[in-house]
């Protein structure tokens, strides 16, 4: 039988816990985790529920939880992570022998039965507190005992008299008589970029290409792109991820468009890695020296920017690997090496990796690779298709990764079904693209951002991107100006972490047709933009990133994951949400930030918007603050708005306290 | 770090499956299980995913899953459980080389691309099939793989030619390459009644009592009440449930309508256990010997009934228990012992016991009593009110009783908070009462139906009682006879299990003012009912509750518990449900009845009902029979109803395939 030993007191459930607790649930350094427990007794008698948290450097702590659901006999407190690495916690239950004192004696000095019989149960309950307690507190509890017992008051004036100072004391010095307690559970808390930051990406080779007079192109690399860190820094963002910076291979090498035929000239895509000049552990001689990648993380770091890389796990037919280690691929019936297929698609330029053939080699090649990129001072690795590779390959490597180096974060590329998904966050992968982009109707909102906020934000923390090489909705293909400003909004302000692709800015809207990505995709050619020429003509969206930016570091509300709430609107595009962060937890200030948007990027909507006031504790009428316009308003419960998509389609209100 | 391994194909869910596998799931025999499991892979290449199930005897079989949601990679299968014990199950994934290479060769022979590699791989694959299978099929297998070669034909000749038999081969002996296996789970299989029943209540003293010409009563007593046996059975029932048996309090006795001023010859309520002449192991001398309750039980038994009784841990002031153990109460301050109350209220006519003064105590002496009334023959317990003592008590005394007799079933009289009635069937009771008498509507019942047969399931059984000497609904009390009607055909026919308290085939309707129990009630006086005059002016129930245990009887598909369907009506009062039990499961035969119900006691309906027909594998048209007219009907996905609560409110429709 495996019946579980049900306690003295049930606490039958707690949270965060993943899958009853075969993985560690996910934190960050500085994320508020509300703890829940179902924790219930026999009887009508009181009970006190706590949590009990263990931090990584040992120091525990004991917090008193509230009975927020008593109907389903729920539980629950929040507390602040504030150091890297493992806590663990438990859930306490005990008998409350005061408080079931108190409410007996209460009830009963009411109907006037038992008087003088409750005075002596409370003094000689109070003498047991003392019994337990430091010096000084036990006199106070004998102090309280003998009041309890002075006949010269009625048994109502002593119980009043005694009652509110005895509750704080046994509060303070309680007897947790009986306790039961859950069985621990572990909270995997990481650095702050593994759940919070904002992630701006480009191609190195474009930043400083040059066309040509004879229509040849000059690539850009990390000398020039150096010069581009200053643009990203401007906006705000703090990790700068890049593709593959690896050489490319030429066997089948792609056009521009996704050809079949390149030109001469045509870079290829920097996904398709390996050639002669090497393979994941060797840089693209066009982008220059390892030497220059150092200077180009160097320069970046000064700025506040991290620099991720790309991990993409599959070769060109030119990989080194192939002439080295043709058992890391498949070979076929016929003694050829498998490419990539998806039949009848074919992918020739791409050979995929067999993890089963010798998993333990693979793990020691990939592991030896990352450690090199580690050693230039990258601790970012942005993760392609990690669906398409075995997960007892990721859960082995992240582990072994992280055990040597825990500030090593790993974001997953995987858009693909839920158990996929989900697994990938469980097993150790600290990020993941999601599909935030698709969801882009209020109704679809406010499903998938309470979604990831509250249901799976234990297991799977996501990056809210608004476009990549790969994605460019027909939202944003058909939106217009105001959607890319919407997008924005929305990813920055609902967003823990939120992210962005180079080009954005200059609303590039235009998609090669019959497909979601960019027309002329940068993956298979050089892009040279003229960022500064439309800062110039005010055609340019980065001002608004840097502010959506300075408000996210102004306002450490929006730096949380689990925090978001959404509010009503009558209008079916207008989305409402907040973020909040208790004054306990932010040195005394409370930050409330409420976001309300104009979801539809074709349109002037007027619409009422109400709140739900008792989950932002706050009063009836309240100042907010504008922080787009500066601008002042005096809001209630109940609040008219007017949000014109084509001037400014959103209120990102902070509450004056 | 607690990360469990993720293995090479992930297993991440399991159903059945309590708390996480702490507690074992509930089936009982004969029962039909739903296995359900999330598996999933990388990359496009299939998988195959099959239940392991290893019966208490030892024997394993293997069951191949469907994939029945491919988007949530959830696979299902059902077994039936015939077994009493403990059966095990893992959910095994494996490759499966035969299905990716039959679907890939299949789009690549529709390309005409690869075509004589396909068979070429083909043809090695087959071959180490025939490497690991028995001699015969091995034979098979290797010309299969050579037939795949024989060049005369075209490969898609070659294909079509062994595809069907070889994947039936494959099936009968899979290679089952690079297996991931669940962790084991446990699930308890108990003898049927613990499940499947129809239970019968009625006072032992009130069955043959006489109300003499003074006005005293003279108690009925098991030699009375063996003449009611008859009628019991005649209605079908195979439990009959007694109040307490043991003598009664005299000590602040209840008087008639639970008044606090008993009059001479007022038995008092069963409930008040214990006097001068004994506690929970005597017989009140009233009812007659020890001898005479044998007999009782012996003559119910041969009648295919068994005796419930009443297990209701708690005494009067006059229970022996308060002489010999008074550690096994409370002591108050002033030395007395703690009557019940719910303070303001008082039952000085009952000592709650006190579970953590002395468990070892009593846990002995309760088992010893247990162990007194099953050497009587007795092998249920109904337990009053167990959420009122703690829940290690029950635990340890249901695990220690069933390990000696695993027969021994306990139903659990909880009315209380979801997680309490939850936690009370994880650790061991193999029964609940429920809030089913409470739920009359169609959407109450829909939902509750759906919530008892498809959620709460693995660990909560549900006995559907339409009423108790504690519970007469204000459905009944102001329903009429309609409503009797209504909710025992609902009972009868939704429940695995189902009961009746004596009166009701009467439609005993008048509640005690402001109570929601009856006048006069039984728990505080004689009954002397006149069941067969009421037959005799046709002014009884009992007929048709007759005809519904037979209906259940003659339907196995009735006394299943997770086979519930509801279906769409568009009538607010008019419920649909369904139960089937598939051919493979009933000996080849299928069996199918769907239930139409006007819960509305004042009205007559006329709507058209919808059934899923997939749900159920029903052709677009198919022939029905009424159980309770005879009449036959062509039935299809939309069928017109129309059901007069005055006369017949239901439809009970078995499926003629």
């Amino acid at each position: 039988m495996t019946n579980a030993k049900i306690g003295r007191f049930p606490i039958v459930a707690t949270s965060p816990l993943v899958d009853g607790g075969k993985f560690p649930a996910k934190a960050f350094e500085g994320e508020v985790i509300l703890f829940q427990a179902t924790a219930f007794r026999e009887g009508h008698d009181k009970l006190a529920v706590e949590l009990v948290l263990t931090a990584p450097s040992g120091k525990t702590t004991r917090h008193l939880m509230d009975l927020s659901n008593p109907g389903l006999d729920l539980w629950q407190t929040k507390a602040k992570l504030e150091e890297v690495g493992e806590y663990s916690y438990q859930i306490s239950a005990w008998d409350d022998l005061f408080e079931t004192w108190a409410y007996n004696t209460n009830v009963k000095l009411e109907a006037g039965v038992d008087q003088e019989l409750m005075m002596l149960e409370g003094s000689k309950l109070l003498d047991e507190f003392a019994a337990s307690a430091p010096k000084a507190a036990a006199a106070k509890f004998s102090a309280f005992a003998k009041e309890l017992l002075a006949k010269k008051q009625t048994p109502n004036e002593r119980f009043l008299a005694v009652v509110e100072n005895a509750r704080e004391l046994a509060n303070k010095h309680p007897l947790r008589s009986r306790e039961s307690l859950s069985e621990p559970a572990t909270i995997k808390c990481e650095r702050k970029l593994a759940g919070s930051g904002k992630w701006y990406e480009f191609f190195p080779r474009s930043e400083g290409a040059k066309l040509n007079k004879d229509g040849s192109w000059t690539s850009g690399n990390f000398k020039t792109a150096k010069a581009s860190l200053e643009r990203v820094s401007e906006m705000g963002f703090d990790v700068l991820y890049l593709p593959p910076i690896h050489p490319i291979g030429t066997s089948h090498r792609k056009g521009k468009n996704n050809t079949l035929d390149p030109q001469p000239g045509d870079p290829g895509s920097p996904w398709a890695i390996g050639s002669l000049e090497g393979g994941h552990d060797t840089i693209h001689p066009e982008l220059g020296t390892e030497a220059d990648f150092k200077s180009f993380v160097k320069a970046a770091n000064k700025l506040g920017i991290e620099v991720a890389m790309d991990l993409a796990l599959q070769a060109s037919p030119d990989h080194p690997w192939v002439a080295s280690h043709p058992e890391w691929f498949t070979t076929r019936a016929d003694g050829s090496i498998a490419y990539a297929e998806n039949p009848p698609k074919k992918y020739q330029d791409i050979y995929p990796i067999n993890f089963d053939n010798d998993l333990p080699g693979l793990l020691a090649e990939v592991e030896r690779i990352i450690e090199k990129w580690v050693s230039f001072g990258v601790r970012i690795f942005r993760v392609d298709n990690p669906h398409t590779k075995t997960l007892e390959f990721w859960q082995e490597l992240i582990a072994s990764v992280n055990a040597k180096h825990p500030d090593v974060i790993f974001l997953a590329e995987a858009f693909t079904r839920p158990a996929m998904m989900a697994t990938l966050g469980k097993i150790g992968f600290q990020q993941s693209y999601n599909y935030f982009t698709w969801r882009n109707t209020k109704a679809e909102l406010v499903s998938y951002l309470n979604e990831l906020a509250h249901q799976s934000a234990d297991y799977f923390r996501p990056n809210l991107w608004v476009n990549t090489p790969d994605i460019l909705t027909q939202y944003l293909q058909f939106g217009g100006k105001p959607a890319f400003k919407i997008r924005a909004t929305i990813a920055a302000m609902a967003g823990a972490s939120w992210g962005m692709y180079a080009g954005y800015e200059l609303y590039e809207a235009v998609a090669r047709p019959g497909s979601e990505e960019n027309i002329d995709n940068e993956k298979y050619e050089y892009k040279a933009r003229d960022f500064d020429g439309a800062l110039a003509k005010n055609a340019s969206l980065a001002p608004r990133i840097r502010l959506l930016n300075k408000i996210r570091d102004e306002n450490p509300a929006l730096q949380q994951l689990r925090n978001l709430e959404t509010h009503w609107s009558d209008d079916d595009s207008v989305l409402v949400f907040s973020k909040r962060l208790e004054p306990n937890f932010n040195g005394g200030k409370d930050n409330t930030v409420i976001v309300v948007v104009n979801t539809d990027p074709h349109s002037v909507r007027e619409t009422m918007t109400h709140l739900n006031l008792k989950a932002l504790e706050l009063p009836a009428e309240f100042e907010v603050e504008d922080l787009i316009t500066g601008k002042k308003f005096s809001w209630s419960e109940h609040n008219f708005v007017r949000l014109d998509a084509f001037t400014e389609p959103a209120h990102i209100l902070r509450v004056v306290r």
